[in-house]
């Protein structure tokens, strides 16, 4: 018998191990039967042009494996022992793989996710994306010193593995900087270093949402959480946002596990929670027994007068989890991000994130714990807060250029404004759409990675615009371009009034 | 009116911060009530013996923030708008936090769990602790250069966020690698990379276990897979292994939604599944429509034959989910590892892990991909292959020296063997206690990260050593001392025999 065998001297595979994958195959796809006997080694190795070795010591790993049997005076044959329902219409490994839904699972993928945009699906030459830092921001030089440093001395640190929670020296220049940045009074026990915003929200559904709790959110919110806990099943109560943040008394009075907040800015409206309402969340929490997670994505950006404390600075009952990103101040592609937790929660979520993934490398951490410690990173913020308040003037003068008085929310703070379009104006998604066909990015609040619930104010008639990733030159030409599309579109005078936008009652008009 | 406040001029915060500070504790704590009037700035400047500048600013801030208010003709005070629940009894900055509990939470914490134990909690001088790599084997000289290299051209990389299922280059890498390596065809697109093989035994849990679903498991299995399921709240169902791997007769029929299983190196028992058994244990999942993890923890090292071709190599029904860790082979810290999904599974999966944690952090998972692609780590698993061994033999050599014929399984690969104890010898929970009072770590089961569900033979009478992390002098010396205390605390003559042994039927006796 000749197998049906080639070999290719070329190939970057041994020989040794074509023939042993095409014997298996043969075996494998039920060609060669269980019993038939193989050919004998000297012959195999004639017909294929190698030596006998290769063929001898390919059956001998055959046999080790039980794809072979041997037997006195009978010789090599295949194995007996191969369940027969095993042997029939293998794919051969070029056919192309799979269909999805091949596998006949009788139970339904018990997970139902959808993933938040934050990659724009299609990129444009004018792109005023949302929560995208400069890309010539990061400070590679100070990172490739410090982790030249912490590499010259990485002793056996690569091999083991760590605490979970995080690297100590992490979390405590962590707290040292939430201290006097955002009033957190914190032990560096309580911080559990995570992948970025979403990991901390990760673990904060795993330890606080069961299928069926009731999570509520601002209305709209951010997408990455609302998605996040919707995929654990949540049952989500959107809350109505106004100038001063979440509109606590249209919170229900109980039966609300988890709170989701973003009171430095709001996301997307670009909002401050007035310290009035941040004492009554505190008291609602208190009385109904809710958490509050206090998303703090965008705080190192202010642009005018102080930050508010931190919620979780004003806490005395132990109801805030704040959460806090370096994807913004630093890159997305560190993942490093970082939960100061109320001490009842601080062993669950160790168990947990041991759980989940162990712990966050280790290498970024001990960089960025110098980093942080060696005061670069405050000097670092500066550096990048007066280049995104420029480039948010820059953005702001040009929309008051072309369309005057124009009605902005979110503009103290933050890498993003939201702009309420005048009733001539084209509707969002409608705008958005004829702008991005001259390459300029502006986005409605879905399309802008929020989750609209539908039913809030803002949801036509408003656009969010990011402006820290675009150099002022763009975002100059970005606006003009607009502008232009807006002329041949609108239904009104040039210049439009603030009554004419559709929030006569925001006060939080243009203050550069 | 003098306010109790006290500023330390030689303190790491300014001034400013430390008088804000103290007035916002004053008013929040109750003592300062609102509309209390504040002193005059000037007054109050010298009474602390500070600028008047520093006092005006620090006033302005807390207007800003909404804890003062000012009118004209009666100056500054107190807030009039602070809701009144939330003033009293506020904790100073310096007391103790609050206890655990101190939130009144009606809703019972919906997460329940315990971790896995990776890191020993009481290191020995002599510990044969399971799982851990050789702590200097890490090739931090290559690692330095292509991190450097990586950190040279990182360009924007570091700012944007990336492809949620990893780096391409590091995904074609791993592809690369398995396919000689372990039989694997698979194509990038179906690689996700994760934070070690617990970051890929989570998203699996995301994508297949639901409350009271059923998972089973080897028995006794990996601690981290269990407990993972476990607080995923799902029915555990344990099902026995022998010399050939998990007894696939006695999975059910139906109804399991998932298994996990170490067919490479059978976690904790070093068993090799069969050939025989893979092929039976795929066409039970074809028939039963279960998923299979294929956890091939530490596969890389084998040393005995060839390694047996993955079940995912076999799988021609989509069934088997693969799961690889460079936390072996390279290093915990790097919290790199892999999955390789069927087809119908990546969509799912890359969702899922958006939701998780955006992806893996870029810089170590470009300098993997480098360092695969380069062939320095089919090099590095060469080096690390050749010491393991060498510490293997070492340990087997001396447990012979000592106590003859041992009864040993799993020495043909991995990181750890298990030794079945003579009936003389002291029970392994025992035996343990009495070798760690002399420094020497050697681990039951239970002790060993490995989840014993019970009622299985090897509960009480087999201890787990890993010889991977300590060298021949310490193996050595640990063995010395553990013969020592056998010595003292055994009931039978001084050599025992196969046959004293609890499990006669093992056939995988000592073969160096």
């Amino acid at each position: 018998m000749q197998l049906p065998i080639v070999l290719c001297q070329t190939a970057r595979q041994p020989l040794q191990r074509q023939l042993f994958d095409q014997i298996r195959e043969l075996v494998l796809s039920g060609r060669l039967k269980p019993g038939t006997p193989l050919p004998a080694s000297r012959a195999l190795a004639d017909q294929l042009g190698v030596s006998r070795n290769t063929v001898l010591l390919t059956y001998e790993q055959l046999l080790a494996e039980g794809y072979l049997q041997t037997r006195q005076a009978v010789g090599t044959y295949v194995s007996l022992e191969l369940p027969e329902g095993c042997l029939a219409a293998r794919r051969a490994p070029d056919e192309p793989a799979a269909e999805a839904g091949v596998h006949t699972c009788p139970h339904p993928l018990p997970f139902k996710g959808r993933s938040q945009a934050l990659v724009n699906p299609h990129p444009l030459a004018y792109d005023f994306w949302l929560g995208r830092p400069d890309p010539h921001s990061f400070p590679i030089k100070a990172w490739h010193r410090l982790t030249n440093r912490a590499l010259a001395s990485a002793g056996t640190r690569f091999t083991e593995y760590r605490e979970p929670a995080g690297l100590f020296e992490l979390r405590k220049a962590i707290v040292d900087h939430l201290g006097p940045a955002r009033g957190i009074s914190a032990s560096p026990d309580q911080v559990v270093i995570v992948a970025g915003s979403q990991g901390g929200l990760n673990l904060i559904a795993r330890l606080l949402v069961r299928e069926d709790c009731r999570v509520a959110t601002e209305n709209p919110c951010y997408q990455g959480a609302a998605f996040l806990f919707e995929s654990h099943r949540a049952e989500l109560l959107p809350v109505p946002v106004d100038e001063d943040g979440i509109v606590v008394d249209l919170l229900p009075r109980s039966g609300v596990q988890l709170l989701y907040v973003t009171p430095s800015h709001q996301y997307p409206m670009g909002f401050m929670m007035s310290l009035e309402r941040r004492l009554r969340l505190l008291d609602w929490a208190r009385r109904s027994g809710a958490y509050i997670i206090e998303d703090d994505y965008d705080s190192d950006f202010r642009y005018r007068g102080s930050p508010l404390t931190a919620l979780q600075g004003l806490d005395r009952h132990d109801s805030v989890i704040y959460l806090g990103t370096f994807s913004k101040s630093m890159g997305a592609a560190l993942r490093l991000g970082y939960l100061v937790l109320p001490r009842q929660l601080v062993e669950p979520a160790r168990t947990a994130k041991a759980l989940i993934d162990n712990g966050h490398p280790w290498l970024d951490q001990a960089v960025m714990a110098e980093y942080i410690g060696s005061g670069a990173y405050d000097t670092h913020l500066r550096r990048i807060r007066q280049i995104y308040r420029e480039r948010r003037d820059c953005l702001l003068e040009r929309l008051q250029h072309h369309f005057g008085e124009v009605v902005i929310t979110g503009q103290d703070a933050g890498m993003h404004v939201a702009w309420h379009l005048p009733r001539s104006f084209p509707q969002a998604r409608a705008l958005q759409d004829l702008v991005a066909a001259k390459g300029v990015g502006i986005y409605s609040l879905q399309s802008g990675a929020a989750y609209d619930f539908g039913g809030c104010a803002y949801s036509e008639r408003t656009v969010v615009l990011g402006f820290s990733s675009l150099d002022e030159r763009h975002i100059r030409a970005g606006i003009d371009r607009l502008a232009e599309v807006i002329a041949r579109n609108r239904s009104a005078p040039a210049h439009a009034t603030a009554a004419d936008s559709v929030h006569p009652p925001l006060t939080t008009n243009l203050t550069l």
